[in-house]
């Protein structure tokens, strides 16, 4: 189910880095990393939760850099799913981060 | 060192998939798979050649999807890097690809 506008605002309050994608019910965000391993390392683990949640990303991954989109195509648009990813994926980083 | 028109001709008749990019000096493919294990399955075989290479594509995935985008940054355009590169990920479809 989608998100109403009020979860949406307190979900991205706990996201950070995360901001809605222009013209798009999805979110998005740019991670950076020191290289290729870093940066494929951290696909592979979300991928991996991609996979045990059986809700899948739009990423893409230029050496160091992962540009992610998140939305649920099923139901048109953010949903819990993509709040649930996005927040594991932050988990990823390094505290400083 | 960039490929001739000759060369990349040559090296693009011995890449089933590939073609130029438009308006650059790159390949690219587009990889359809089963599912995404499949899909992240193909990237982690390709990302440990690239990263063996030292030479990384431009990719996206969705789902089932991954397009490639391989040209040679240092070279300013397509060199026999990015022909190795392709010619390992065709390597890694079943042979029915």
């Amino acid at each position: 189910m989608k998100l109403s506008d009020a979860e949406r605002t307190a979900a991205l309050a706990g996201l950070p880095g995360w901001k809605m994608v222009d013209g798009r019910d999805a979110i998005e965000r740019e991670f950076r990393f020191a290289d290729f391993n870093a940066a494929f390392g951290f696909m592979s683990r979300a991928a991996l939760q991609a996979e045990k949640l059986d809700h899948h990303p739009e990423w893409s991954n230029v050496y160091n850099r992962v540009h992610v989109v998140l939305s649920t195509h099923d139901a048109g648009g953010l949903t819990a799913k993509d709040v649930a990813l996005a927040g594991f994926m932050n988990g990823l980083l390094p505290p400083a981060s």
